[in-house]
């Protein structure tokens, strides 16, 4: 059977500051500038989650998307979204909220949730002008 | 002259948390849910600012939008930008920052700085799922 | 308080067929071409719902869009998403389902459900190169 | 029967230069900076026509479509599309390339030109943050 | 000469019914949903045909843009536009029209059909929320 | 640690003619067609600049997207926007301006440029229904 790519899109949104406890203020500002804000910004972020795999034969589907999304809503977005990325989200704990630690640990939720295919691919847009991409590497 | 509706766009992003002081927490949660989180949330805002005008014979132009985006940015945008709208915002003090509070709040800094034509509409997209517009009413 | 316009967007997916059956199916086929196809075609439709009034200064909001969303999933959207517009909506039948009596029909169904400030604008995209606005005139 | 305004949104795209033959080249520089480049630039338009009028009974149309499309590409777009907006088309002359005066120059050839319904608006978008519209004032 | 990729992007809009005919009507209600409703529904897809291949000198491009809109035209979209993908389509009989099956079956009519370079990727949206690849793996 | 690919957007806007000055001109209106007018044309691009690498343990980044826009900026954007391809730039020089040889040509001006991290993609799009990318082979 042919091997497919499927993505279902998913939004969420937060509040974050790029800072990194382990420097002094001055040199968090000097490296982060307004996105060190101690008072907090936020972003509106757009998720996209690929599986791959073969396609089932009974039902025309690599992964039901709409199982996908429930994954995907279960396991990440539910616990991220309108939350504060450095204070309220277990698995980013200790991590400086930037958009690629944020999908390196969504992947680490994810990819071992994914029940039919595997997780080829996440992309995280943070603004319309900026997003990254994680393969797993 | 004929009479033209100019509009330029511009982004920004902020934190905010929708939360009305005089109310108890848990009137606040019930009547905001998650968008009460004290840790706050945030978005990407997309600001669309509106001056009607006639049209200039010398220029072609009713505002020149390269000026309509320098007054948009120092009157309202530079200050609400990466910002917290219930926190470091001088032009929101005691005001819920919901979206209908944030377009009524930024038309009163724009109105009276536009300096050809009129400022006659405001759209504020908050998601990529809804907006609000004002027309100075 | 100053009057505020708040908007949800939608989406919903439907089949129909441009097709009068007060018409012969000649006068069909020259009338609307391929959106007369017998066995149905299909979009997905982008509905932006618009509700304008005052502020409410304990909420900040004009209506709070959480129940906007649900009074137009209740009233509209959940009984035309995934149907036949000419075969399976109560609220359409006897009606060539074109954009233009499509959005005329939610906003009789839209327009005395609306519990806080007042239905001024239905917006719908039928693709992304054209839409249809009503105003209730 | 109820009055519906419908738009078709078409594409094209074209050369200008923002230039007043009547100011010096200094004066031109000055109010224009880099739209005034003498070898010029460009952009990709994207213009909504929008008609209103009743529901015909016959069709559930206002306007055909299809017709709308057909006469904004006859009597405007397909005379301005990989044209230079300064050199190559005739109801342009004389008017300096902007925004404001394309819009009314195409309005004023589109608008005794529509069959059925009336012309109520255009909106023109010159880059994805600046857009026009008028209204025939 | 470097290897460049040229995309071109399509629409189509048709009706479909997510249903395997060798289940029975409750297993298929249940795999699903209102994807089964069985009088149709319907979607606008992007399509999005990716050629690569070394760029022609004489030309500067890798394949004519017109050219590969033309073929994709002729071999698979005109053909699946405003129909039906269950009754209508030739190229997709016996098969469950979800956007796995359509893919691939747009692909094997557009590889062999490419005159210059060669077809390397295929993306299908269905939906602004979920979207389909395929490298002809 | 993790590689992730970081991509920042940039717009710019510039005239070109789709022309080989070693043709005749009957040839390169053939070849051409529209694109070939003698007056020019122009678009709206949108560039997309994406670096792979390791996250930096101390800022969480990959490149700082602030460092990639001036680098992006300085070396290839600020010298084509609001330009003419044919004319105006002289790392296009003798090259005739498709999209394919200006994504070749802006690859060879940023990827010796970037300081941390790997230019790995570019993606250009001319029109909203056709775009090009390069990985640099």
């Amino acid at each position: 059977m042919p091997v497919v790519t499927v993505t279902r899109r998913l939004q969420f949104n937060a509040a974050h500051r790029v800072h990194n406890p382990a420097l002094s203020d001055e040199e968090n500002s000097r490296l982060f500038g307004k996105c060190n804000n101690p008072n907090w910004h936020g972003h509106n972020y757009t998720l996209d989650v690929s599986v791959a795999g073969e396609i089932d034969e009974k039902t025309g589907y690599v992964i039901d998307l709409a199982v996908l999304k429930r994954i995907a809503e279960q396991k990440a977005v539910d616990l991220i979204d309108h939350k504060n990325l450095n204070l309220d989200v277990a698995f980013m704990r200790g991590v400086i909220p930037t958009s690629e630690n944020i999908i390196v640990a969504i992947w680490r939720e994810l990819a071992p949730a994914i029940e039919r295919g595997k997780l080829v691919r996440l992309v995280l847009w943070e603004t319309p002008n900026n997003y990254v991409e994680y393969t797993g590497e």
